[in-house]
């Protein structure tokens, strides 16, 4: 019988007076962020990079997306003045500080998420040339 | 000037291979399924005690994110044959693996989400007996 709690951490008591958890998963959560998150913390990104990097991303959203994180602080943009002027995104300390999340969902994602194509062997439709 | 790559992790260069990492985090990005993850890394609950305990969350939204989650094989649904019957919701070994996730965004959100409430000091409007 499993009636009882056999695990616990520390932090779980905490979430109904504190919506951090709440809120920081939702960020996460929103469709093309963790792979944008994923992307700048190889290193900064030009806009033009990141449509072509992250595959199905419209400007529009892309757009919308690094306005949210450069609100929540999770990035900056970079404004080089020169001609044509040159514009990157980069990760802020805080982005910078998300690496071990963005490292453990790549780790139980590995382990755990089986896809079609991964079990067919060989599908590259996915895949494109840069 | 930071154009250059300056740091890297060694899953990175897959994502556009593998969108493992994009399914991933839209499943734990959805509202309420990080803290229902939270409050079942605790122990099994029932439904009643996830509804009490997870402040704001209807009966029908959390029907389907348990039902998404076994779907995925996150959670077990374990029913006790006893009158009147006890159904109780628990994580599986899948589920039980992503307590690293949970609690890296948890540290995350401690250091770096301010809130309002937060911010007052001692607003506690959010919290209500059991």
């Amino acid at each position: 019988m499993a009636t009882k709690p056999t695990e616990t951490i520390t932090t779980s008591q905490d979430y109904r007076m504190c919506p951090r958890f709440e809120h920081a998963t939702q960020l996460l959560g929103k469709r093309w962020t963790g792979l944008l998150l994923d992307t700048l913390m190889v290193g900064p990104r030009r806009f033009c990079e990141l449509t072509a990097t992250v595959e199905g991303l419209s400007d529009r959203v892309l757009s919308d997306r690094l306005r949210e994180l450069e609100s929540e602080g999770i990035i900056e943009r970079i404004v080089y003045p020169q001609i044509p002027v040159r514009v990157e995104y980069r990760l802020t300390e805080k982005g910078r500080d998300l690496r071990p999340v963005v490292q453990a969902i790549h780790d139980w994602a590995e382990k755990w998420i089986l896809l079609p194509q991964a079990l067919d062997g060989n599908n590259t439709t996915e895949e494109e040339e840069l």
